[in-house]
Parts: structure tokens; sequence; C-alpha cells
């Protein structure tokens, strides 16, 4: 039987085949990872980045799969083009254009969810030791994506307004970056957004130095306190490389997402997207554009405000009143995480176990620094779990808190 | 407004950035390029190689997304493995196994098409000047997605049975090749199978130079003569890594493929896949179990079969009838794909536009060759016209030939 063969000389096959140096190189996600630990069912996570089951459309979109396989029928299971469905990417341009920058269809480029476009990007630009300017933290998806293509990071601190701009600007100078990459609303991991001057200021720094911004912008409609900025594409214009996805407004699972940009980028984004999947799935596409169209889209975007600014205020309050007063988090005006600093000597990952102990999970918060700090921090989700297991797990990991404290001196 | 500014920088801001150089030198498919010459409604093409649209299982389809939903619910639209939704690879480690090489899921990779596939195997496998053996003409998709990588290509001649194995083996030998890339069955784009005995040969040549084997099997459920022969990866085990997709057997919109291989090969490929997408689309993943389940998608493949089948005889019985005899061509046992060969100074490119001005369409076979050769060749699509168009598309072709064989000397 040839099974038997199979785990005699597997192992040795590995070692006798020559394999490309980046790919053996690479890590799984940290992330993906302590997702398997701490998911157990009785574990009340703040570790992942899940939307909440309960608040997918599933009603709208079963009556969209219906329609579309009636009304359109074979040509949403066929082969289609590389950019995307048309009636899609002119839904999406007239969503791209209400943020202030004009565009239309050729403008578009559909992806499989949000990490292919990073990972498109890091295939356009990149190349071993291209540097990468990044917040700090940043972004564990958009680092998997570009170590791949050798990417070396320049990473630009930040306070409760995003990365600073001035020390943004010595480093582009100095470091010659091939691209600046930005999540600047409600980062992930920090919850940290840019600031509206800043933006303007960025801008003028991609502009001086003739470098593009990846605007990396998944939770951007997900705004529940504090006055709406202006996208970083809407002022830079051409200067900016947008990345959205419906994974968090609609459903993750369908893998659909997108890229703005200029038409001259979409050409050359077009080709590499040709060479690694041919196109999007044609079916989901025609799927999300008739459950999107009137308004729908807008209306299931409010249900999913009420719902996470309710969660976000309650993990707010249960951490006021569980958490040590040595503790400190940030405050996000949206999206899905916020994070919590420890007192410096405290290092969360230790912790870890102790609260998986306490059937309560995090994600400490040294993987998101490109450097060995940040020890002493971790990031909290607070869109997967209901308030009733917020209240509930946040007074858990208040008492690990308590427990582990670093003595006074 | 930024529009404005859009067209004035746009084509300065792309001579102003630094991209990798790779990504500039990709092109873009010529199939595809032709196909958009070639889709006026009046026109019979033969170029595509579309799946005949009207058998697309539609009701099947809908009655599966509806049962998904309402009954898997909320973890259909989730995030999900990065392998694949374990229902699905188990059913898939079903299919793999019959036809002879046991594996269970954690053999199995569910990947967005064929496409992705060929993709996460250049990933995996090559670097710059890397050596893949492929046969000659072979399949376009391949070759672009391994161009990104850096590949150089060793092409080894085929006659009716397949590649020539001496000749492979002198290429290995000479080459120091990092796989070797097959496409066994009804090949795209030649229609040739390649014989039993030289399968063996293959996995042979593949354990003593040890190379892995890529078999690239999209058609081979699709057999409407002949005798079945042995999946290369049911003979090599271990030393095979297939690659397979529903595209050609429920719908390529859909973007399900899978890849089978040894477990040791598969944690590999996971973490490649991870950094490109996370995870193929949920949903789908789904649906197309719910879609193939006890014995639906078998009884689909049959009434494919019958259709293929006969429209494949139907291009046979025309071109019999209206080609000159100096034309020759190949009798493929399944798949979608037969090929052409017109008399030595004839040139299928150059001939083309006279084809579409009676209003019929091929794919020149020269882009297929590595080499500038095969200019008097030519593929012709089976699968996706009606009968009755298969027949007069061949009648204008034959006419397109016989005014434009070279005059005998």
């Amino acid at each position: 039987m040839v099974t038997s063969n199979v785990s005699k000389t597997a192992g040795s096959l590995v070692s006798q085949w020559t394999f490309a140096g980046r790919a053996l190189e690479l890590e799984s996600s940290v992330i993906r990872d302590i997702l398997k630990v701490t998911s157990q069912p009785e574990v009340i996570s703040f570790a992942g980045g899940l939307p909440a089951p309960e608040l997918f459309p599933i009603e709208g979109l079963k009556k969209a799969c219906q329609k579309v396989l009636e009304e359109i029928g074979p040509p949403a299971l066929q082969y289609s083009l590389t950019t995307g469905v048309p009636p899609l990417r002119r839904y999406l341009a007239g969503r791209v254009s209400k943020q202030g920058f004009e565009v239309d269809e050729a403008n578009i480029q559909v992806t499989a969810g949000s990490q292919q476009g990073l990972d498109l990007v890091g295939r356009l630009f990149l190349e071993p030791g291209s540097v990468v300017i990044t917040e700090i933290p940043t972004y564990l998806g958009a680092i998997q994506a570009f170590n791949f293509y050798g990417a070396k990071y320049v990473s630009v601190d930040m306070d409760e307004n995003g990365v600073l701009i001035d020390q943004l600007e010595d480093k582009v100078r100095a470091s010659k970056p091939r691209i600046i990459y930005i999540v600047p609303n409600f980062q992930n991991p920090s919850g940290i957004t840019l600031a509206e001057e800043r933006r303007h200021q960025l801008v003028e720094i991609a502009k001086r130095y003739q470098v593009p911004i990846i605007e990396d912008n998944p939770y951007g409609e997900l705004r529940y306190a504090g006055k709406e900025v202006s996208s970083i594409q809407s002022i830079g214009g051409d200067y900016v490389i947008q990345l959205q996805t419906f994974s968090k407004i609609i459903s993750p699972g369908l893998r659909i997402g997108w890229i703005s940009a200029s038409k001259e980028i979409m050409a050359l984004v077009e080709r590499v997207k040709q060479a690694t999947d041919l196109h999007t799935n044609t079916f989901c596409q025609y799927v999300i554009t008739e459950f999107a169209k009137d308004g729908s889209l807008d209306r299931h975007i409010e249900e999913l405000k009420v719902a996470y600014s309710e969660r976000r205020q309650v993990m707010l309050d249960a951490m006021q009143e569980h958490f040590p007063e040595e503790v400190k988090w940030t405050k996000p005006e949206g999206g899905l995480f916020l994070w919590v600093e420890l007192p410096r000597g405290m290092n969360s990952a230790q912790l870890l176990d102790k609260a998986v102990e306490k059937k309560v999970a995090y994600v400490p918060g040294s993987p998101f620094y490109a450097q060995t700090i940040g020890e002493n921090t971790m990031r909290l989700n607070f869109s997967n779990a209901s308030p009733e297991k917020i209240v509930e797990g946040i007074r858990r990991l208040g008492q690990v808190f308590k427990e582990n404290l670093p003595k006074k001196s």
C-alpha cells in the first residue's frame, strides 16, 4: 500500500528536495497558533479578531444567493475578469468616491480579502532588502505577507494621535523605503486613529520623497465615537493605494476585499493578480453586489455599529472596575481592538498561561513589535464575545493582573 | 477635485516609485488578450477554455446555498482554517484515495482554484534561475505563475503518448531541476495523455534524481474514450504533488481547487498559503461539500461526460469533413482541447485575423512553446460551443485553411 511508503520516505523527501529559501523561513502566524490554544469552549477569548457571528446577515445573503443564481445564472459561475466583476467594481467605485477620491470602476481591483491585497502590494513593490515604513506596533498579517518578499522594516513610534510625523520623515529620509504602510483607523492592534492634520503631513512626505502610501483600512466604516476624519486617499489621491474589505462589515468567510488606486497602478496590480489566482470568486462578488445594493449594506453597518459600540463601552467600563490602577489602556473610537499596557516588569506572554487557567485569553503584544519590546502589552478584541461574557472575562483578567503585579519596592 | 490631479501625476508616479523588478516583467496572458478580440457575440470561439455554461448545476447549487446558510449558518461565513474546512477536506481525501493513493484530510490543502495551486508550488520551490522541466507545448497558466519566481524552463518533446522519457531523463540529469511539471491527462493545450508505462518510468526518474513531480490534473475526471490510466500520485506517492480543481466539473467561478501531497509538504504549503490570503472562501467550500455529497457530483460528472463526448465527436467529424487533408490534429480521449497542426509554412497567428473575419476564433499555438516554434499549430476548445456551432465553426475554419494553404511547388 502506498501509505506505508509515505511515512517512511516523507521526512527524507523534505530534506532531499530543494525549496525556495524564503518559503522555509516563513513563520506561522503567532496569533493563529495562540488561537489554537485559546479556542476551548469554556475560555472567554479576547484573542481573535473575529466579527460577532450572530450579527452575520444570513437572511440577506440567503436571498442574494437565490437572486444571483436565478437572475444572473451561468455567468455568476463562470470564469470572470481578473479585475473583478463590473457591477461590484462600479458599486465599490461609488463607495470610494464618497470618501472624496473620485474614481470609477477602472480604479478598483477586487481581491480575495485584504490579506491578498497586502500580498499583491508586496509582489508589486518589494524585493529582498526593500524597506517598509510601519507603525509600531503594526498589523501582523502585513508583516507576514511582506516577509515573503524579503522586506526590512523601519518602525515609527505612535502616540494617541498615531505615528509621530517628524520621526517618520527622518526615517523616510534615512532609509529610502519602497512603501509607507499605515493602518490609519482604529488600528489593529492598538485601536489608535491617525489624526486629520497628520494625514495631510503624511501625504506631503509621500510627495516629497516619492514614496507610495499603503492605506490599510479594514475598519474605517466602524466608528462608534469621535469625529470622522478624511481617508488618506481622499487627501493624497494617486499617492495612495487603499485596501478595504467586506470581512468586518459583511463576512470574512466570503473573502472579498478591494484595492483602490490610480489607473496606472491598477494595470500593474491586475497583472500580478492574474498570475496568482486568475480572478476572485465570481459568485460571491455577485452575491455581495446583490446584498449591498439600495442602501442595505449601509443599514447593516448601522446595526453592527450599535452592537459593537455597546461591547466596546461594556469592556471599557469593566476594565475601569476590575483592572488594577497600574494598568493602562487605549479608548478606540471604532474598530474591533483595544490595547492594554501592564506595569513594566510584567510579561503578558508569560501571564497568558495563568489567564487561560482562569478561562480567559488575549494576544500578548510583543509579536506586534518588530523588536523585542512591548512585553508588558496585550491586544483585546471586543467584537466577538457577548456583553455578558466581556464583563466576566475582564473580571477574570483583572484578577490575574492583581495577583501578578510586581511587588512595590 | 482630486481626479484632475490624478491624470496629471499618475504617469509620473509609476516612473518615480520603485517596483519589484520581476513584477514589471510579467506579461499579461496572451490567451486573455486574444479572448478580448474574439469575444464578439457573432464569433464562434474555440479560443477559450470555458466549460459549457448551460451545464452548470444551478439548481443543485441553489439548494446547497440554502442548506449551508440554514444548517451550518454563521461558521460558513466566518474566518476558517488555512488548510480548508474539514468536511470538504475529508470529502476530497476520499476522492484522492479512490485514485489509489490512500490519504486523509491532513494530506489536503484547499486552494483558490488550480492557478493558486501553481502559484503556491512556485512560492515553495522556485527562486530566480530555478529550472522547471515542462512538456512542450505546456500549460500557459503554469508558466505565468512560475515566471514570477524567476523560473527557467527546460522543455521535453512529446509524442502521442506524452513526454519522451529518455529525453526527459537526459534533461533532468543535465539541468538539475527543482520540479518536473506535467499535465498528464488530456493535456492543455495538446489533448495528449501520458501513457501508463511512462508514468511508472517518470516516477523512477523522480526517485533517482530526487525531484518532485507536480501532477497538474484539472481534466482527469473527464474521460470520454480509451482506458483509465493510473494517476501519477497513485504510482509515486510522496514523490508527487497533485493539483486538482472543481473548475471543470462544477464551476470555475467558485474558485475552489485542492492540492494532495505528503503531510510534511502540506505543512509547508499551509504556511505559504497563509501569507497569501489567510484561507479560501469558507462559504463556497461548504456549498461544494453539500452539493457533492451522496454521489451527486459523480452523477453530474457523468452528465458532463455525455455532453462533452458528443461535442468532441462532432468536432472530430466536422474536421474530417471540412479541413484540407494537409492539416493534422490530435484525437484526445478526454478534457476540453485538441491540437491542430497546419502544413509547415503556414502561420496560425497571422491566420487568426482572417478567421475572425469569417467569425471563428482559436488560440495560435506558438505561445504554448517556450521557444519560437509551433507557428503552424493551434489549440481548439470543444466544451464551450453547442454541437451546431461547432460544426459551423469548423466549416468556416476549413475554408480559411483551404484559402491559405501554401502553394504546391
